[in-house]
């Protein structure tokens, strides 16, 4: 394409906080990274909360922000996102849900919430309930990975305050779904179908073939499934419409290509990316680049740090930062000149903590014009002195569009 | 006037971006401002996004934040303000449109949308139609340069969701005014009267000696009036009433004397100010010294670093920087010592976008118990190190009014 372009690639959960076995320092403060770095020593770099101040974000909801839709405004839910990351077709006014294949004995009693950890012929058993009609309501469904799948009903007079048919624990009734306030019709109508759809996916799956082999192998069969979560699917203006671009998204996990997908953005696969440790970097990086070729915005986002944070594997971020820095070196070299790239994070996933912190991430714009600082390292304490200061998600497509000049001016 | 006093010095577009041909310094690290300098290092430095991060401002939303209104309440368009720059009485709940003398032909097709780039006359064929009645609706209407004017619809029941009435495209009819909205009566209303008050600029310009005499010379007539983008007036408490202070505005355009007349500020007029890179700042300067003897809080905009952004030339602005370094001087030098000198810029301008752009601007606060902090120089790249750090438009008038100890206290 023409004109400027700009790459936005975002290291899931990268940021941290010092670590004691890498004497007190993050990992990307000990990774030898000599490409990020370059990118901080010729870019202008500052620290960046996904929400706001000490908000621990979700990668969903950081990537809403840093796409520049408010989470705060639009999030509803992950149904809507998780139902759109599996590839189904969500539209403004579905009403959402994520669920499990659970195994229930002839009391509706839950004996396994996941049954027994069920990895193949979901979509077989999807396929035998997906198009369901109750009431004039479709019941869409599709599998998910595992025992998961997302159930999404699309009718007139729907609401999303409903309650979790799932206990969440084993050894107790299904739940039933009920609105949550008294006076709210678009809500029990809902339940109403929710009840009915949990009803008639047992019926349906208790003697379906596949369950039977379970059953006769000694398995848990699959024999019921629980909606929970449930989402109003919002209405997001897409995103090319709202930014004058014509953007790409290239990532691992179904959750970010959900939201990818859900603002409109061509979602781009890449076989060889995993979304684990071991994932093929540089087919992402070749990725980005040939995306490039016919988009002038590409979102990039490698999931390996965020599952080093969560297994609490210092090295393993440490290495997975060092073939991050690779991707960054074969995408700096290949892009045209005239492509800006913002490297950051959508959240920390620090190593003490194994899970999301509030902790803000490091963040550098790199391209033609940028104000350059005195920062010559990308991590959480040298980028915390550079000339951009502390800035937020939401902020960030609206420095990248001014970067490119494809921003409408506010005023005259 | 006794008691503190504050000036609000804005230098338009003065922010930029690194310059290849000043060996990749903006115009305001290359410009020896040695009384520029003397404030950063006496006062309080920060950088200042005038709306929010990456948001590109215009001079007219951007003032408005400066003057403590979000742009984001009252800015409807730029029909009022532009309608107030020119002097028109701009009224809350009027509707306003800028609008082009065009020529049409007796389809009412338009075959110059700027009638031949008149210069001379439009006063009087403004006088010709200010002041129709069209159902109990006033329409006011004042030329401002070349071929624009301002039209004011003043009366009840009126809405501003209506579609232009300029085709923008010659060769094309005259488009009729229509309401956005299928059930929007206020705006339908308006719709009716701007339609009629089309064809009765038309009915009274098409014979109006001045145009006899530009057809008689070959000149295409001005012999239609074709308003576009509606704007609702926006009510604004007076800035003296909500900020206790007594203003007043020293500024070359007329959208920034609008915006100061809008929010009810003495205008000072200064005849030597041209708005462009020839203006006469010392003249300025001592406008706005003089300003406070009788007014504790002056406005001043010096609008040529904008122009010399947008004609993308360096040196011109770093010229300019110089030249308004010896009015920092003469204001500093000649205003009694308890005044506060707050500069900064309404939005980068830089050369290499030619255009207004989202970069943060430098910001100094100088005056009596400021809390200095180590910066030497006021530029992009100096101030970005200093105390303030990152704040925005909104935020600017808090401070001042509380350096001069006139703001309210919030809470007990």
């Amino acid at each position: 394409m023409e004109g400027p372009k700009a790459i936005l690639l975002i290291g899931d959960g990268l940021g941290d906080r010092p670590v004691p076995e890498l004497g007190w320092r993050t990992p990307l403060e000990a990774a030898e990274k000599p490409n990020m770095d370059r990118l901080a020593a010729e870019g202008e770099c500052g620290i960046m909360d996904p929400i706001g101040p000490g908000v621990r974000a979700g990668s969903d909801t950081s990537h809403l922000a840093l796409l520049g839709y408010d989470p705060y405004q639009c999030y509803t839910g992950r149904g809507p996102f998780e139902a759109a990351g599996i590839g189904m077709d969500v539209k403004r006014g579905d009403i959402a849900f994520r669920c499990n294949f659970a195994t229930v004995n002839e009391d509706m009693v839950v004996t396994d919430r996941r049954a027994g950890r069920i990895t193949e012929g979901t979509d077989q058993l999807a396929a035998a309930v997906n198009g369901l009609q109750i009431e004039e309501v479709t019941c869409l469904f599709k599998e998910s990975v595992a025992h998961r799948g997302a159930l999404v009903l699309r009718g007139p007079g729907l609401g999303a305050d409903v309650t979790d048919t799932d206990p969440h624990v084993e050894g107790t009734k299904v739940h039933v779904c009920k609105p949550l306030g008294p006076n709210d019709a678009a809500s029990a109508k809902t339940a109403r179908i929710v009840n009915e759809f949990v009803r008639r996916s047992y019926e349906i799956l208790k003697d379906h073939p596949l369950n039977r082999e379970r059953v006769a192998r000694g398995d848990e069969p699959a024999n019921i499934i629980l909606p929970r979560g449930a989402g109003l699917a919002p209405h997001l203006t897409p995103l090319n419409e709202r930014q004058g671009l014509s953007s790409a998204c290239v990532a691992e996990t179904g959750l970010i290509k959900g939201v990818a997908k859900y603002v409109g953005m061509a979602i781009i696969d890449v076989p060889e990316a995993t979304g684990g440790l071991d994932s093929d970097l540089m087919a992402m990086g070749r990725a980005v680049v040939k995306a490039l070729e016919d988009h002038n915005f590409v979102l990039c986002n490698v999931k390996g740090a965020d599952v080093a944070g969560h297994d609490a594997e210092p090295q393993a971020k440490v290495d997975l930062i060092k073939r991050m820095d690779a991707m960054v070196r074969y995408v700096t070299e290949n892009a045209s000149p005239d492509t800006y790239i913002v490297l950051t994070a959508d959240h920390s996933t620090p190593i003490a903590v194994k899970d999301h912190s509030g902790d803000p991430v490091p963040i550098v714009f790199w391209g033609p014009g940028v104000r350059t600082d005195d920062c010559r390292h990308f991590d959480e304490r040298s980028t915390a002195k550079g000339g951009l200061h502390r800035i937020r998600g939401i902020d960030v497509m609206n420095i990248i569009t001014q970067l490119m000049a494809v921003q409408e001016k506010f005023g005259a």
